[in-house]
């Protein structure tokens, strides 16, 4: 049995020197865990002279990737670089000359999983990618590992850090969503750019790829009805609290007999909810399962070490499996083909705010209205508002589906009492 | 490789039959992801002559546990019969013949889990049980691959279902200890004779088997410091909400320079701690990783299908050991010796409800008591209380050592204005 496993890594920025330094300081208790020593033979860089510090005086960097593609020796490629077309180019390459991967790159595994999952499915390969999904949460793992006893029915997800800490400021300092957007800029939460944060395009890839694995389906981006944050009004905030919920950002994947449904968006979930204690950058992932029920997982979803702890977990298993023969049988090629629920037959809850004028009998024509196309009210309150002769109102309806819905919302907004249709959220839990 | 995994199960109980049913309904995946077929060959039961529905036909029923301890076919010995001391015996010879063990006893893991740990030891066995530790969370696991890669620093865990339904239900409705208890004991959430849970012991019990593994120390249930929820007062719990706080029965396990403490007590936690959420009968641990940095691990604590399914995946990552020829190197021997942290060294925040006399100065003698202690105050509530001429106190301190906390209640008590301490508990969070 195969007791030394050569790894090549590419990248060697924030999250591949925290690859290096964990297997250099943990090299006896994996050699203990897993009956092998690691060795990085080769990194991958931009620029070989830049002087660096490598605890292994054998490790050679170089700027070829065919280096560690075409490596006879490298068994393992830990990819820790981000990109998308040129690194997949290279993933593709290593697994087709047989080596097993281990990325913490989500842009890729959502965008390309099919296509890598397919190429380690013919070359025997391992693929792990623990640390693309919420990087210090062992989500991936645990789904996995339930899975060989379990089926999953859900998931929901607060699965992108940056928005998460800025809903939580709003609620808890009362500021807008601009000036806490900015601050979290300033801190180095934020990106530049914010638009894959805010517009939940990041939450979006990563519900993507927790779909593909708790169903066994090959969902793509695509498959994601997405709403992110942007705009996100204190008022709706704090009504959501007066209504004994929490707003967060939160992408729900559901499993029933009608097929998959997978979304991101802003969602009302009940304030006693334990995803609504998740807060600033943190992430958690809410899994029901058939035999085990309901489960969380909770930790930080981005971070130097949290990210390297996750890879190096992921390289971990792949050195057992190599050492077991089953390399090649976990993490791959969905099971069953894709089954996506129509959007119109989803079944949801609604939060709606409405700015209607005080006229006799307003609130009983817009409820008749509702009451047509079988929606009706858990809650409802209705507000003065500075404008005169202005009401707000507040409404969460029961179960209602999306087709229901909209036609609905039509008459609404055209009604001569409705001002303005302000916001509309979806809400979850309770019937 | 051997490729075919023989296994005897010792009770056939609730858990017993589920641990059946999930082989038997996920047998390819299994064998998919482990490379190798489980039978189960024999189940030790009291009654053989009792009809019972197996789904494998070739399974044998026996009342002689020598049958499996001495039978050279059987690989794994799974147990889930609980009982103590005559339980050890058995599993000590299994062990002694060669065979791998997984139980779900968390009695037996607490109080002699040293002997059987120096047994596997010796052997060269697997010892796994996760159903021991809050059934549906695979916190032992998580627990084990951290540390493959990061150190513990702190554990927090709600891990004793039945003492939390209990505060949740007093806390929601408003309902006194007694009242809740009898209603859990008829909805059978609580036991007839309660006392495990509602004195802590069950929750000790499992702290220990934490402390032992993310510390790797080997602690016994003596180290463990007991306090539990008998006479919980509704007050303490509506004045802990008042000062944002939630009252929890945690057991924290905690290692610093000066060595490991391990208690349970009911302990104030601020409200938005992700295990203030934790509600009804539902388990979590919290835990401090120095590179992970905080994770919580949130799920089911008992119940038929959880504990079976962690049964389940011990025994699969048993399988995965034999095939790798790892077996006896994970979740074995302690690996350092055993440093338990004084109490009276201990530094914590108290939270201390006093009745008290109205008189002029009492507050500032009161406090001045505390001062001479080197004790300070975060948060001070005075309210009127029903006896003419009384007053109740409410104070959270900040840290103080355990010492300096009981001589300054020494003089508290038998001070001229206090008239009673009606509580005292542990506070965490702040400084």
């Amino acid at each position: 049995m195969k007791n030394t496993i050569t790894v090549g890594l590419l990248g060697l920025g924030t999250v591949g020197s925290g690859v290096i330094e964990i297997l250099h300081d943990h090299k006896e208790r994996i050699q203990h865990r897993t009956g092998c020593e690691v060795t990085i033979k080769s990194v991958l860089v931009n620029n070989v002279e830049k002087p660096r510090e490598l605890p292994d005086g054998s490790t050679n960097l170089t700027d070829r990737y065919e280096d560690i593609t075409r490596d006879p020796e490298i068994d393992v490629v830990v990819e820790v670089m981000g990109g998308i077309d040129h690194t997949l180019t290279i993933l593709l390459e290593a697994i087709q000359h047989g080596k097993h991967v281990v990325t913490a790159n989500k842009d890729l595994i959502a965008q390309h999983g099919a296509e890598l999952f397919a190429a380690c499915q013919e070359s025997g390969s391992d693929l792990y990618y623990e640390a693309s999904v919420a990087a210090g949460v062992p989500i991936i793992r645990s789904i996995m590992d339930g899975l060989s006893s379990d089926r999953i029915t859900k998931m929901m997800g607060i699965v992108n850090g940056t928005t998460n800490y800025i809903m939580t400021k709003m609620s808890q300092d009362g500021a807008d969503f601009d000036s806490i957007l900015k601050e979290a800029q300033d801190l180095g939460f934020a990106e530049a750019d914010p638009t894959a944060d805010v517009d939940g395009l990041d939450a979006a890839r990563k519900m993507t790829i927790l779909s593909i694995l708790g169903f066994s389906m090959p969902f793509n981006l695509e498959d994601v009805e997405v709403k992110g944050i942007r705009g996100l009004s204190l008022s709706d905030i704090q009504y959501a609290e007066e209504l004994g919920y929490r707003i967060k950002l939160i992408g729900i994947a559901e499993n029933d007999v009608n097929g998959v449904s997978v979304s991101v968006e802003p969602t009302f979930l009940p304030a006693e909810h334990p995803l609504s204690s998740v807060n600033d950058e943190f992430n958690a992932v809410y899994v029901y399962g058939d035999a085990v029920g309901e489960t969380m997982f909770y930790g930080p979803g981005a971070g130097k070490l949290p990210t390297a702890t996750a890879v190096v977990s992921d390289l971990i298993a792949v050195l057992k499996n190599i050492r077991l023969g089953t390399t090649g049988t976990a993490y791959v090629q969905p099971q069953f083909p894709k089954q996506v629920m129509p959007k119109d037959q989803q079944m949801t809850k609604k939060y709606i705010r409405l700015h209607v004028l005080d006229q006799t009998g307003m609130l009983m024509e817009i409820t008749k209205i509702f009451a047509q196309y079988n929606i009706s009210f858990d809650q409802i309150i209705q507000r003065s508002y500075e404008e005169d002769g202005e009401r707000e109102l507040m409404m969460v309806t029961h179960q209602v589906s999306e087709e229901d819905f909209s036609q609905a919302m039509k008459e609404i907004e055209t009604h001569h009492s409705v001002k303005s249709v302000e916001s509309i959220f979806r809400v979850e839990g309770g019937s």
